[in-house]
């Protein structure tokens, strides 16, 4: 397929496109199929054309799929609860559009906390070497990967970058405000952070009134096997960040906090956050995650597929060094990274959507729903073309 | 209402919410129903319910809501040509979702071109009072509206604000890359910007090669009658933003742009941004409303809306002093600014909304599709309010 001539040419795009999808499964025009371990880059929670969601978005869209938030918006309401809820945690949310919206939130809610809560403003905020938190200026900045802020000067003063969470302790200062980061690295190598240094970091700030701040984009939504990774963590952050998985294709980000009164009344906003449409659809997205949760099944599927990828790392020693990850968000570490593209493309060629991260991982992120007979038919897949290439 | 326990505090809702609409006209859950004059904030272009827009989210939800934008996608396309070929400009579009990252995509283009096309880096740019580009850091703070700026230090250095459009090109110095503006300001008081100055404005820019973005986010998508006010302006801007009413109700943004080889892979992107859903819904609202503006009906709904307008100012000049903006964006200006929230709120008891700008403006921005029948029963509805009032 040739570029588009009226896009901007920020993406690489592979050569296809799809136009329908079943399940875990995608279609492209000439109806060949594609089991899909990416879902949008961790988006289509509930995979293709679920029906439920079909019938919200159709019942919403039929009454009114916006209004502006100068008025109650129930959906708004009841999503907001239900979140709360499957956190937990004692917080309140705030809607917007994006992963990188939900943490410009959190960073403004952090900036301002820390501008006011002490006798000396402190501002600074730590984040972890190849984080990523998002694609505005200031989550950009946060995003501590240097050759990413190349040209876009003047950036926001006050991130502070640190190597491993050890580091992110030693730095805090007079001026901190917060640490922020992901329990696993999403773009930055499927890197999952050691439980105990977590917990230590969070000690550590609870100690000094500071903030710990989760960027759940990519790890929320149940892709851990709880609805956060924070909650297998055992901890409580202070702000908690959403979007991706939320709706199952449908734009939407949420900022939650337990900081209840730091923001007031014009802070902050959003013409689209929060909408009849992109709530309502969340709400029924978490309510099936939710009950499929607690039926025991994502568990057992969850297994299902960290098994077949324990069994790829036996057989294929020579291939691959190890897996990283946990739960629905796995990769496969290659040994060689000049064999990344031709396994993510052969992939493709057999049926088979896979992802990338850093520069030799193979990485996974079925839907959430994705069933063991998907599993099975996209792993064969994969299989044949490990097979095809040793 | 009471205040949901489970949302941040950052909205002043009024005390009420609505359930359903159909055209320009919203429901309550008592079925009282409103006439809108406020179309969540500019959002809702073709109103509620509108049954092709809905046939349209259906047949996208039973196919496939969204992909990575690391495939093709073919509403994506289709919906950049259109946009491209609406506005006569020889641009290329990025998709984002809200207003605030159309503007954050502008802001870092316009870095990124002035930091590597010249021989000393240029990044500064101009913003004018009482301007809104956003909420996020970046955005908020090229809104020159400096009691916004209280507790989010730091902010990317930078910005520089004009009183007005002759300060602005004032101000241009040998680190100045763009101004940018909005043709009528929305939250700044519905002010609308002279013609021949902007026209000064960009020959000077054209000149340096210095850039020129206009923020549509709120005047673009034909709430001027034009698709972009810049075409009634007679203006060829170097960036243009639009969002709000782009998919009447779905979040989705646009950056679009003449210098289409700035931004290179990885330079920008967005995870929902382009998505299925959006575009194809952005897509047919388009269309849609290319079709009633060729009709000649738009214009002859503005007219018949303008002398509206302009029968309050006369019929009562002891509460108004003018009226402000253009075509479907207009303001009536109050003498006293103690009656707005009056107004405001009798005119919902009396089942019309409105929106404020500013101090003392009543806010008019209905549907682009409201029909004469609608107006007529809207302004029946206020002109009791004012009658009331005197
Ligand atoms: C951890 C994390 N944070 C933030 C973002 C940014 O989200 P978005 O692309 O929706 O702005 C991403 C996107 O990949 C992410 O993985
Ligand atoms: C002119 C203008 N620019 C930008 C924005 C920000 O848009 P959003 O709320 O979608 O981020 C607005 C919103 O009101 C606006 O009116």
């Amino acid at each position: 397929m040739k570029e588009n001539s009226y896009l901007l040419p920020l993406y690489k795009r592979l050569d296809l496109g799809f136009v329908k999808g079943k399940k875990s499964v995608l279609f492209d025009e000439n109806e060949k199929d594609y089991i899909d371990f990416a879902s949008g880059v961790g988006v289509n929670s509930l995979g293709y054309a679920n029906k439920k969601v079909l019938k919200t978005i159709n019942k919403q869209a039929k009454r009114v799929l916006h209004t502006s938030n100068i008025y109650h918006i129930k959906p708004q309401e009841k999503c907001a609860k239900r979140i709360v809820n499957l956190s937990g945690f004692d917080m309140k949310c705030f809607f917007c559009n994006s992963g990188a919206e939900a943490n410009e939130s959190a960073i403004k809610l952090a900036r301002k906390y820390g501008n006011t809560a002490f006798e000396t403003p402190k501002y600074k905020i730590i984040t972890i070497k190849n984080s990523f938190h998002g694609r505005t200026i200031a989550t950009l900045k946060a995003t501590a990967q240097e050759d990413k802020h190349k040209y876009f000067a003047p950036f926001p003063e006050g991130f502070v970058y640190a190597n491993d969470i050890k580091e992110a302790i030693s730095l805090i200062d007079d001026s901190t405000v917060a640490v922020m980061l992901e329990l696993i690295q999403g773009e930055g190598g499927i890197f999952m952070q050691d439980v105990l240094l977590v917990k230590e970091l969070e000690k550590v700030l609870k100690e000094k009134k500071l903030l710990l701040i989760i960027d759940e984009v990519q790890t929320g939504v149940y892709r851990s096997g709880e609805f956060l990774i924070s909650q297998h963590f055992g901890i409580k952050p202070d702000i908690v960040t959403l979007a991706k998985g939320l709706a199952s294709g449908i734009p939407i980000g949420v900022m939650m906090t337990s900081l209840k009164d730091v923001f007031t009344f014009g802070d902050h906003g959003s013409t689209f956050g929060g909408n009849f449409l992109s709530t309502a659809t969340c709400n029924k997205v978490l309510k099936i995650l939710e009950k499929y949760s607690d039926s025991g099944k994502l568990k057992q599927n969850i297994k299902f597929f960290d098994d077949y990828l324990a069994f790829f790392i036996n057989k294929y020693p020579n291939l691959f060094l190890q897996k990283n990850g946990f739960g629905f968000m796995q990769g496969l570490v290659l040994k060689d990274e000049k064999k990344l593209n031709e396994i993510i493309n052969s992939s493709l060629k057999n049926g088979l959507l896979v992802l990338k991260s850093g520069k030799n991982i193979i990485r996974f992120l079925p839907p959430i729903i994705i069933s063991k007979k998907e599993m099975i038919k996209g792993f064969n897949r994969f299989e044949e073309v490990l097979e095809n290439l040793i």
